[in-house]
């Protein structure tokens, strides 16, 4: 009977994840190539299918089926997958379906309102958008907090389970210590970066086509996925044949798109090796927001800002752009594209300045959650943490506050889990290091026994353990951010000299 | 309280509306965008979203609604999409939801395997699929059949409402009688048009640069719509401020590419031209599948394969090809596209012999229903039919019968509607050239009157009459082929001296 129970819940999921993918290709139409004019219906289509979805997750059947598995003994994966289930199920009955669909329709005509304001450099008009996401929000957090809980981490909930503002805040003062010295250090080394020389002319056809190479060399599936052109690159796992990710090119700038396609493609490789066999069902789901993240950073930076990866990669990038490289050495580009300096935009920092972005956005969403920061001040608040922690002044908000899309789709408490996946990443790169032989490999271009390893320890896994137990199980050791800053502190050390 | 009872149908319909915008977004990326290997989760997206649909349309509610607004007197419009409604009403609620998931599931694979016989000429790896969908289209043409229907006649009410076999086989009749003496009229005519140079090499970009132009001349709003590129042309009009048309384009061939863009942007001001007021209702749907025909037909043939078009735009032609088509004179171009000839090809056949292939098509379906043709013999039917109305046999079966998608999408009795768009063309066309000193606006590049006259007269109008009522009211005469063979004779008279 409890296979058929089982049964019953694992087909109710299939469905749910059925439509999520629909919705996601709704999502991703929108952000590449759906008219201008189709915003408004495309919204009413979200939240008609978000309510669809809620309807589903939160429906009493699966509350019954779940409470018949729970009363008898289950292998691991159906644990997890009853374990998960419960988690989110909890939480969705708390919401009701108007607030969902509120939230979807909301949150995708906020998206235009912020593309607008951003290319016009108006805070201004987005501001009551802004306004009307964090009531939102608010309102979902209230109703989600268990008692006592802070409202932060009800909402953290939804990308790293069991993660706490008091850990992060903690996090965040630990790797501030490091990073603000060490930003300073190499500040002052007397190596300076050539970055002039990522900036001639690249024509994007030519980006596009060395992008392509490393994906597929890393073992992103183009049979089973896509790479395209959007505004703020993303990853769109529909299923774990259909995954999708987009870049953006600019063609004085020769890496942005190419750490974007590496970065993506990580994400990539995560949702295309998930466990097909359970598709639907938690284990074939990513383990957090935090995780899928480390895959994404380790690719983009561990792998592709290393020594050993432009030993192979550098003459083969010379061969596609010989004019424009011809008086770059291999050692001056490595040099560049590690540069580190305090600059405005997140998604283009560099690996040590990075989490320094990030901690300012996670002191502002708290303090904004709080009613600590008015939505009005937050221009002003902005410039003043960035001017503490970088030394720098944005000249306008969209280099300031107005840079990232994620408030307008609604993803708050979501930016740390970038600072987690940097540190799972280092985690989990310094273990397949030690099993892998790994730097001779990707000096050899061989990058597909990564791929693999992570396959196996991680990928495949889905959410049969909770982040923590995964990072531990993987690497021999919890999360923390020691083997980050480790790292950070090896690698600069050693390419600027300290 | 009436008011009340239709605002409650409105907002059911437009929530179908929504969900059928998404299902058509799912069909379009299928057949654009969509990586090889996600045809197997697509397909159960597919059927998944058909039943929600089917739900939706057939639901005991809109039956309830319906009911009380049958009692009232009702304003034309509203009664109008009561009509329509439970028209459509009493047609779903016969289908169990388990055939109509069934279908969904069953053609989205069918394309696939389709496609892939196509390309490599085997027939027999598609017979499975094509019996499997014609005994899926037999058990719902036997559920929907009122007493003593025909089964096509109840498949046709699908696509032209009222439209009869017995109606088809007497129009196809007429038609065969004229053209076939036409075509061989043609043939023995001592012009002979140089279609050669319609065959040099025209490149890709420069082919999709003029076809956007007459597009966008067309009146088709690119900000509310896209054009991209798929193995069958077709447009997908998900909202009126959503409709995307595809072509495609071979370098030796400079017209396929445009007059496939004139169609399906003819199709495409359809659907911009609804009106957006109704969204959801009847009276913004589309009259019928062949009033549809009519608008792509009139401006792919009537309009873009027209003297006074050309007037205009061979020069301007000539701008982007200069080489090219340095030493073809006006009336030599003008000859080219409107060369006749027996050809294989339906999507590539000229005004004349086009409708010969229609009606192949109609008998082939009407005996494959009836059980008198078996899917086995159908190559072999098909080449002897092909032989008797033109003269040739196709050397594979990729240039026969496997070379058209519709019924791997389940479309059976759809063809005609073709046919008929051409009658109704024909009839639009006379009248609006009457009305507007047509020829004279077109030989100006003005082609917007056109659009006008077009939305004013057939797109705002949706469903408010049936197909027939329509052309009676736009023409003041009932629909029949007359139009359309007199337009033929007298075009093809004058270019080609008889």
């Amino acid at each position: 009977m409890t296979t058929d129970t089982y049964g019953a819940l694992v087909s109710k999921q299939r469905e749910i994840k059925l439509l999520g993918g629909v919705s996601g290709l709704l999502g991703w139409d929108q952000e590449t190539y759906m008219p201008h004019k189709a915003g408004e219906v495309r919204a009413e289509q979200l939240a008609l299918l978000a309510g669809l979805i809620h309807d589903r997750v939160a429906a009493p059947e699966i509350g019954d089926l779940l409470g018949k598995l729970e009363k008898g003994a289950l292998e691991p994966g159906k644990a997890a997958v009853v374990r998960e289930t419960r988690r989110v199920f909890d939480r969705e009955v708390k919401i009701p379906k108007e607030l969902v669909e509120e939230m979807a329709r909301t949150t995708s005509r906020a998206q235009e309102a912020w593309a607008k304001a951003r290319k016009e450099k108006d805070f201004p008009s987005f501001a009551p958008w802004l306004e009307k996401v964090i009531d939102l929000k608010k309102r979902a957090a209230k109703l989600l907090a268990l008692p006592g809980q802070d409202l932060y981490d009800a909402l953290l909930d939804d990308y790293e389970p069991g993660c706490t503002v008091k850990e992060l805040t903690a996090l965040f003062e630990g790797l501030e210590k490091k990073l603000v010295p060490l930003v300073k250090k190499i500040q002052a080394s007397s190596k300076k970066p050539r970055i002039d020389v990522l900036e001639r002319n690249y024509p994007r056809a030519k980006q596009e086509e060395f992008g392509r190479l490393v994906a597929a060399d890393m073992g992103f599936d183009f049979e089973g996925g896509r790479l395209d052109v959007s505004a703020h690159p993303f990853c769109s796992g529909l299923s774990p044949d259909d995954v999708r990710i987009t870049t953006r090119y600019a063609e004085n700038d020769l890496t942005g798109s190419l750490f974007g396609i590496m970065h993506e493609a990580g994400h990539g490789l995560y949702e295309q090796g998930l466990d097909r066999t359970h598709f639907g069902t938690p284990l074939a789901e990513a383990c957090s927001t935090g995780v899928h993240e480390s895959q994404s950073r380790l690719w983009e930076n561990m792998v592709g800002r290393s020594r050993p990866f432009w030993k192979h990669y550098y003459p083969k990038l010379r061969g596609v752009f010989p004019d424009q490289l011809a008086d770059v050495p291999e050692e001056d580009f490595l040099l560049a594209v590690n540069d580190v300096r305090p600059s405005f935009i997140r998604t283009e920092a560099d690996e040590v300045t990075y989490n320094l972005h990030v901690l300012l956005r996670f002191e502002v969403e708290r303090d904004l959650l709080s009613g600590k920061l008015r939505v009005n001040d937050l221009p002003a608040f902005w410039n003043k943490k960035l001017e503490k922690l970088l030394g720098i002044v944005p000249p306008d908000d969209s280099q300031g506050c107005l840079q990232d899309i994620h408030w307008s789709f609604g993803l708050f408490a979501y930016f740390p889990t970038y600072t987690l996946g940097n540190c799972y990443a280092a985690q989990f790169y310094a273990k397949a290091r030690g099993e892998l032989d790994l730097d001779a490999r990707l000096a050899r271009g061989d990058l597909k026994p990564l791929r693999e390893w992570l396959r196996k320890n991680v990928h495949e896994r889905g959410q049969l353990y909770r982040p923590k137990e995964l990072v531990e199980r993987v690497t021999g050791k919890p999360p923390s951010s020691e083997a980050f800053t480790s790292y950070l502190e090896a690698k600069y050390g050693a390419l600027f000299g300290f």
